[in-house]
């Protein structure tokens, strides 16, 4: 065998509707070599398998190549590539995210940045940093937490999970209620365009002038192009942190404790709520002992701020939970017993894997004022499709991550669960709310993208994609719908006229 | 004379360089007449002249006519006509802004948004409300205040400057410091496209999925269409509010001082600044008697939050004053008492009518520690070129507005005041700032984008503007560069390209 054999699919049609021929891997990938190196090109069908998925596991492709580059200028040259030979390309972090935006499509290159991992430039006086797309997210707080600050955004999976990751699908974690998701925390980035062109977007400061390609950018998951350098906000850390955790007999009186505290004035950090199917499937898994088994939910609380207001608030709080019904409150004020309160938190979905083969997390937002009738109807749903729902979620800013338990060995049943998911995600939209609150849409959820937006809408959205991917490379298929992916034909006018994006 | 007469401009060239074609105004104004009524078209040269500039009084020019539609159904139909007729419209809320963004342009249609004045919804248990574009600023904290909610972007301008004129600008305010300008109020819009095509953009919860056309859409000065409702987030009022005033002997101690206030992880509603040529020009016009005419520059400190983390605040940020050499430290927290202190701020830039007979404001942006650099080389800028220059600014936010003191009515003053602000625009960029921070580019500084901004960067933001506008009808030749305004011909391949831009 050489030593750039096997390469795959060498006899597959390329992915122009007009123009169809033969799409030379072999070729292409001497290419990729000459760019970024023998090693940094994945090419055999087992070190494929390690890329045909993000964390949405249901769905599986083994792309044609895996490229690493490790500067821009590897990735102009990368993208370069793509373009001339009007193949798709697909960018992946960390491969941790929910929604398959960094899902593998056939005949398609997966740009990895895991090599872009240096932190560029630290600028504590201006509070922002210059990172590559590769950085984990908790490098970030942890390069600058010796001189006092942090970064915001924390998914649970912020261990493992890329900045670029958290840029493509605007991530958000438990402490976003207060501080806002990965858009708020971006002032610019350097940008590769699907043509391969350098591009700077936003700046080293908040509210630069012109158009706001930075927040089109961020969310936008890899379609509109491949970040290579990324500037951050970084923020004080608070002089004080407290986490409460009050424990209730219904999960309605943990949603209105919620509301009582936003009327009262007060923000916190963050609040989460989990339901007695993840209270038990985390002690379990953990154990944090902490964690009322009995209980019909928990609220979690973190207050942050000047010591003396974080005493205030907690005192408060504490008693908005008893006069909802709380049964006890505990409360947290040195590191160790927060990470303990916080522990069964981050390991909820992991934990899910106690009570069942597989999950399948949703994530819709509703308006808080409708949590107790979204919940009642999410636990009709599961009654009606015959699945468990587990509910863990971010309360303050009404995001649910309902959890769909099920056995995938099980024929037919990712189907059922996948339409008990989108049921799910019309009732948010029926109650006002939103598919994705921190996810993204990536190749879940673009189906369900009719329900909250109008063809004409749409189309605006296809408008700009086109201006900056006018080849349809650059992730194609991922978040606006098109007929083949909704399973039901063409839905709209809108889906009719872009099905030529679905040639992929 | 009949009704419709006179009519301006009748025998105009129609903008396209390609198929030039005389504009009937007469026919368009009757067109205009039957979607609004006749009442609503302005078209006498005596009437027109209350709109030939918006608050950048040193630009003037008529438009042919103006039209004040008052729904969607109107402004959808008025700018359909001004999309088959091929002219340039203009959108103008209250006509305060001050980079000349809702100047009229020749042969232009100015379509005024004052009378789309409807509160539309307004939705506390969401913390949102939904309002006509001409609604006033100040009148959406009135419509919420009862029920303890506000709305924080609070420009100076606020009890006269529109919403839709905000969104235009992305207006800031001097509580932007801890709250963001108006994209982080913004939720979603409906907005008519340049070809009076309606779409929705975000919606009625933050971060909907998909490309964030909503933060395309605030800043970008009517050039992508005109907003007909805009969802704005109401915050919680804060339970305590207190104002500090800290004079000192020198500008730099007050800069110090908001430095250190920011380094003490305390994040006041807003930090403002005022040199002592302001300081004695607002107290001799409005006469506050509580700013020392002696002090070299006073710092005005606005904190917010729960009562006793405020009093705590204010306890530190009052130490932190004395530390860097405050003279006296005065402290309001009663309502009659803090509306005094703000009085003379609020009032600063019409207050320079006492120092001289015009003053031209610029708007730029610095890192926070280059402020002391900053003001040391405004104050040889000003000597250089022999005009004064007050010194007012969002100090928190390193948002400068020098106020350059002049006489217009000398020849060739304007011109040297506009290269002195250009100047300090300069010195902005230099050291890691921007051009703007709140007032927008409109006319005014549009030649100045080059300097922050690449050919490709500026490329990119043409890109956009064409996908919304393709026939360049949406507030031509504002905000992107073309040679004809910069003075100075082609400054760049980019200008070359886009001269046509400049046709209007």
């Amino acid at each position: 065998m050489t030593a750039i054999a096997p390469i795959p699919n060498t006899s597959a049609v390329a992915s122009s509707p007009d123009t169809p021929k033969t799409i030379d891997w072999l070729a292409i990938a001497h290419d990729f070599m000459a760019v970024v190196g023998e090693r940094y090109v994945v090419r055999t069908r087992e070190e494929l398998l390690a890329y045909e998925c993000d964390g949405l596991i249901s769905y599986r492709q083994q792309p044609a190549l895996v490229v690493l580059p490790r500067t821009t200028a590897e990735m102009t040259a990368v993208i370069k590539i793509c373009d001339r030979n009007r193949v798709a390309f697909v960018a992946r972090g960390s491969g941790t995210g929910l929604s398959g935006g960094a899902l593998p499509l056939p005949d398609s290159v997966l740009i990895v940045t895991s090599l872009m991992k240096k932190i560029l430039d630290v600028d504590f006086d201006n509070q922002r940093v210059v990172v590559q797309p590769g950085v984990i997210n908790n490098w970030v707080t942890q390069a600058v937490s010796g001189a006092g600050f942090y970064y915001a955004p924390d998914p649970s999976s912020q261990i493992i999970c890329s900045i670029g990751g958290n840029v493509a699908e605007n991530s958000g974690g438990v402490h976003c209620l207060k501080y806002g998701v990965t858009t708020n925390h971006v002032l610019g980035a350097k940008i590769v365009l699907p043509d391969g062109e350098v591009k700077n977007i936003g700046g080293k400061i908040p509210e630069m002038p012109g158009y706001d390609l930075t927040g089109v950018f961020v969310g936008s998951e890899g379609t509109l192009g491949i970040a290579t350098e990324v500037t951050l906000k970084i923020l004080k850390s608070a002089e004080s942190i407290q986490v409460l955790l009050a424990d209730f007999t219904t999960v309605e009186a943990a949603g209105s404790t919620v509301s009582d505290v936003i009327s009262a004035g007060i923000i916190p950090g963050g609040m989460e709520i989990m339901d007695n199917m993840s209270i038990n499937a985390v002690e379990d898994t953990v154990a944090t002992n902490c964690y009322p088994r009995d209980a019909a939910s928990i609220l979690l609380i973190e207050i942050d701020g000047l010591e003396i207001e974080v005493a205030e608030s907690a005192k408060r709080i504490e008693a908005i939970c008893y006069k909802n019904g709380a049964r006890n409150v505990t409360s947290a004020t040195d590191a160790d017993q927060r990470l303990r309160l916080w522990k069964g938190r981050k390991a909820a979905f992991a934990a899910m894997g106690r009570l069942s083969p597989d999950y399948y997390v949703q994530d819709g937002v509703i308006p808080r004022t409708k949590l107790t009738y979204v919940l009642q109807e999410i636990e009709k749903l599961s009654e009606k499709y015959g699945y468990h729902v587990a509910n863990v979620f971010h309360a303050g800013d009404g995001n649910l991550h309902p959890l769909i338990l099920y056995n995938n060995a099980e024929a037919g049943a990712l189907e059922t669960v996948e339409e008990l998911g989108g049921e799910i995600l019309k009732l948010c939209v029926r109650v006002g709310g939103s598919i994705s609150g921190e996810h993204g849409i990536g190749a879940d959820k673009k189906c369900y993208m009719s329900e909250m937006f109008s063809d004409t809408d749409l189309e605006t959205m296809q408008w700009v994609r086109d201006v900056f991917d006018p080849q349809g490379i650059a992730n194609p298929t991922k978040i606006l719908p098109t007929p083949r992916t909704c399973g039901e034909g063409a839905k709209s006018s809108y889906d009719a006229k872009y099905k030529l994006m679905d040639r992929f």
